[in-house]
């Protein structure tokens, strides 16, 4: 589960220096809400071409590619148990279900400036809070012996509005999940942080990996997080962005021991309960740690960086 | 605004049948959810194909890109009366902002399979319900002579869950706006349509065009669908999907007058309010035609329409 990337207590005037020149260089859009922004081309393609990049590097995981919409059933975020952890996160989406004399009130309401929102009652969706979430019942069964590796690139959701620009409400996360016995997961999740390493290291990066832990909610979440940093289940790759000191993290990889294959009937050829790991990249983050490293303008970034992200085609 | 793709009375058996080969096929996979599918790798593959023909076929707007999340702030939901006329389409996304205690309530609530949406309060922002939103005010100024053309591929959603295949919860549009005189937008809504219908044409797809209307809800709401067809505002094209007798809708323009510019300070070089429009494709929709009227494998789709989706690359 990739339930968060980690929070970076940002050095304030770095923070809104750096939201306040991606803005007046339309790499982001003003949207009039806390982490919730537009993307302009540019920023865009940068997302882009190292999505592209992303899928060069990890040939030979030969993932299968799935994709899914913003949204889950609301039976899945139950079935994880996603509200005993991280209540504060969640995004439930609520519409109307009343009649026409219901409907004039509402619309009443939302003209006076008064809380609509407790008009409407919960549909069958949520906004996808971990890119992987949809994949694990879509695993179910038995494994092929070499296991599976699936990749998605997802929009997901956090209730955790901020003026700091890396804390989006909603962005990009590009995903690998692998299942299969523990040993061929966390060999490969041991590979990927290398792999990570070295591609952000070959695009100017300063990353640096770091034992993390989610952001579980309250005083019981403390105790889980200090269990999942004793046990070293999450990585994180962090990058400065908004803060040297605080460096932010772009990329983290999670072992989930058999958590969502027992939940989910994922089962190894034995029959037992197979074991997950996922990993993924804040694709907004990287653009961003690409921007603050070497600028807001693409155009001068080092040649190095440059062929990397937009390789001349061969003559 | 494309409020609306209208709806198709399916022929039930037909409608069922297709779905069962999109699943069969993994085209799309199940989710759970009425409405709610994820896309294979195929099924995608023609969505990203037909939208960088798109981008080819209307080179001549010069259209500017930009990109959104799925989710705009709720003051525009508000800003712009969605609720007036959509109240039963619209998602309002609602968190969790209580303390410990009340987290430890929710979380019972959830695993005894009550209601525990009621325990969350709404966010700020909602699910874009129409691609073009968060365009408006981004174009609040003085427009330059020519106008301005915007173009974004969005996550649209919709609360009408259903069994129809082509009735999606949570799809994509691909959309442009045009913000100008009001003889220049109406000029370039009918070239659209046009060059769409040619478009679609070219994909051997037997596409019509319509005049229509919104799904505006309640009584009130047919005084408002029948003016909006008398002043030929909405156009639709149809092609059949899950019913010969009742073809979808795949694509949709709407003229606005100058409704959005008022609303947000989009305004000519004379001053006065600018007239705006704008069309989109359903891509979900047009890859359903596609597969429903050519089969469920590209490879054996007719060569003419293979070679205008994935041109061979010249020797």
């Amino acid at each position: 589960m990739v339930a968060s990337l980690a929070p970076a207590a940002a050095d304030h005037a770095e923070a809104e220096a750096f939201r306040a020149g991606m803005l007046a260089r339309g790499l982001l859009l003003p949207m009039g809400v806390p982490g919730l922004f537009g993307r302009g081309p540019v920023f865009e393609d940068v997302i882009e071409r190292f999505n592209a990049l992303v899928s060069e590097v990890s040939r030979e995981d030969h993932a299968e590619w799935v994709h899914f919409p913003p949204l889950i059933g609301r039976h899945l975020l139950e079935r994880v148990n996603y509200l005993d952890s991280f209540p504060h996160l969640c995004g439930s989406v609520h519409s109307f279900f009343g009649d026409t004399l219901q409907a004039l009130a509402l619309a009443e309401r939302a003209k006076a400036g008064g809380n609509w929102g407790e008009l409407l009652g919960p549909t069958d969706v949520v906004l996808t809070p971990a890119g992987c979430y949809p994949v694990y019942p879509w695993l179910a069964g038995t494994l092929p012996p070499q296991g599976r590796c699936v990749t998605l690139l997802s929009w997901v959701f956090r209730h955790e509005p901020s003026a700091e620009p890396t804390r989006l409400q909603s962005f990009r996360m590009r995903e690998f999940v692998r299942a299969g016995r523990a040993e061929q997961v966390l060999e490969w999740r041991e590979r990927w942080l290398q792999r990570a390493l070295g591609l952000l290291g070959s695009l100017g990066l300063p990353a640096e990996a770091s034992v993390a832990s989610d952001p579980f909610f309250g005083r019981g979440g403390r105790l889980l997080a200090s269990e999942q940093r004793e046990q070293k289940l999450k990585f994180e790759i962090l990058v400065p962005v908004i803060s040297q000191r605080e460096p932010t993290a772009v990329c983290s990889f999670n072992y989930h021991r058999d958590h969502f294959a027992s939940i989910f009937g994922i089962r190894s050829t034995d029959g037992e309960s197979a074991s997950t790991s996922c990993m993924g990249f804040g694709m907004e983050r990287i653009a961003m740690a690409l921007f603050k490293t070497h600028g807001f303008e693409p155009a001068q970034w080092p040649p190095a960086v440059r062929e990397r992200l937009w390789p001349s085609v061969p003559a």
